[in-house]
């Protein structure tokens, strides 16, 4: 019996991977990142919305909750009183949803990230929800790597032709290297994309099994029973897939090849906003003569000139600017780090 | 008979080469990138001083005499309607001095170079003051080079020794990298660091014979037949090396090691500032994690985060960020030139 789907996007991330335009009190998916100025926030919504309709659910911290009801007005948001993971996020999503439509089916849709072919998506979130309509499974999304990826956690199948529902073998965390290019070359392993569908009645079935705690608590919050900011703060932070994705029975991908991308460092910049004739990616003012590949981003009139310099990364926003080579964007933790340590947390 | 010396600071220039502190309204002798924020305007009246007493005048051009009063006050100025390059600032500066004083000897310094050794110079400003009293000769003061620079003129002896006054045998254009190098294994090439001492009498009557009209002119403008507005526009731009220094007779040179050099570009910064443990020069808020040989400037309390790069030059200063190499520090012009080209002159 088909169930009464839900896109649950999950805003939680205070990330300070893209710092400094992402800052606390401004995660990554409030920046106007994508094309036109497009929030990850929104583009999410919109694949939300592609599969669900009109019910959509954005789940944020009351902290952002402010801020992200400014980029997307309307939008119905729960917010979570502080930030306890993806398992306590989804747990009170399915909570509240099975409370109000006992069918509820989610279409789980993290906020932080780039989909090239959005209605190649689309039918790949479809045939994932007839599988659970039809045989109650877990339905994630498997990506067919583009290259080895050391940032991502996998899940290995037998045979990950896209489009086509295969059981998945077990889940495997971020590889080194060398792992990560056998797993390319393998083609039997699929990047986890944070991306499912579940019914909220499974969903919350299996935290009783595998987090009974948080399962009593968002249970207890949906009913009226207790108020989240008395219960969240004594739950386990731990993802979804360590709690319940990794030990449960009847979890299937569907493999898919839609240009997807996390956009988890200024390296996925070019991918949403292409590049110029000379390789450069530009957003707001900057003139950069001889070289290529550089990531250049000024979100306030601040010009950037840059010569000589290539796969270079150089944001100005607000009070600071970020250099860093692009492929070790993710270092910019590294300078969260250091900040902190040398009490300029007030950049962060 | 010794003459009345005057110091003439020659602060003329609107440099474009340390953009984005240094601007159109703001040269960069008017920067403070010495230690404890000294400008290099403040270092050479000081090293005028040490030879000539208070008598120091500044030549600068007119619209840079509100900002070079604000940082020098109690200097005496001489203003140039516009810049005609160093011919007629010094022209002006001699027939100036010269109705003043008839026995005025000057020494010639640029504002925009950094001595390490100001004692040293002070000596070798001495020795050439000595034999232009003497012998009425141009005194230039010629640099031991410490490099195969391509970026300065040179002046060729037979006799390199410092501190021991020595005719010069010709001044040389700036040389390609192997002529450079040629010159340093040489030891008998000086660099022409546009420092000098002449009498204003001998320099004017150079003029007579080399640059009438320009003679004409400042004659004219010292004696109040008229008024610089009126004939600068018409005098010829052209330095006081090609328009006298090469063809004059009677040039000698007092070779000098006193750790001189000019702030031509940002790369000369290290020189200035010095270095911190990790080889970095930081003026204003930085951070900088796993590099060495940067230099980062921040003159307004945005931070500068640099995470796995090296031997880079970030500024930032008011609306302009600029990111090149150390090495290619001289392309800042290419920027400048790019802007120009592009409708952003403001930025300039």
């Amino acid at each position: 019996m088909p169930g009464v789907r839900h896109a649950v996007i999950l805003a939680g991330g205070s990330g300070t991977r893209l710092w400094p335009a992402s800052r606390r009190a401004r995660p990554k998916q409030l920046l106007p990142l994508g094309p036109g100025g497009e929030t990850l926030l929104e583009a999410a919504i919109r694949r939300g919305r592609a599969v669900a309709g009109s019910r959509v659910v954005v789940v944020t911290a009351e902290a952002q909750a402010p801020a992200t009801r400014q980029v997307v007005p309307g939008v119905e948001l729960i917010a979570e009183p502080l930030a306890r993971n993806t398992a306590a996020a989804l747990g009170l999503a399915a909570a509240l949803l099975a409370e109000r439509d006992r069918q509820a089916v989610l279409a789980v849709l993290p906020a932080d990230q780039h989909i090239a072919d959005e209605p190649g998506l689309t039918r790949i979130l479809e045939t994932a929800l007839a599988a659970v309509d039809r045989d109650d499974v877990i339905g994630t999304i498997g990506i067919t790597p583009t290259r080895a990826e050391t940032g991502f956690g996998y899940l290995e199948v037998d045979d990950a032709t896209p489009g086509v529902v295969t059981p998945v073998r077990r889940f495997v965390e971020k590889p080194d290297r060398a792992t990560a290019e056998a797993y390319l070359a393998r083609g039997t392993y699929l990047w986890n994309a944070g991306m499912f569908c579940v019914s909220a009645r499974r969903l919350l079935a299996e935290l009783d099994v595998h987090l009974p705690a948080t399962a009593r608590a968002v249970r207890d919050i949906a009913a009226g029973r207790t108020a989240a900011a008395d219960v969240y703060p004594a739950l386990a932070a731990i993802s979804i897939d360590h709690a319940v994705m990794e030990r449960a029975e009847r979890v299937v991908t569907v493999p898919a090849a839609v240009g997807w991308d996390d956009v988890g460092s200024w390296a996925a910049l070019p991918a949403l906003r292409g590049v110029d004739a000379d390789g450069n990616t530009i957003t707001g003012q900057a003139v950069i003569v001889g070289g290529s590949g550089n990531i250049a981003i000024s979100d306030d009139g601040t010009v950037i000139a840059m010569v000589g310099v290539s796969d270079l990364v150089v944001v100005k926003s607000g009070d600071a600017i970020l250099v860093l080579p692009k492929t070790e964007a993710q270092d910019v933790r590294k300078i969260v780090d250091a900040l902190s340590a040398r009490g300029l947390a007030r950049y962060l």
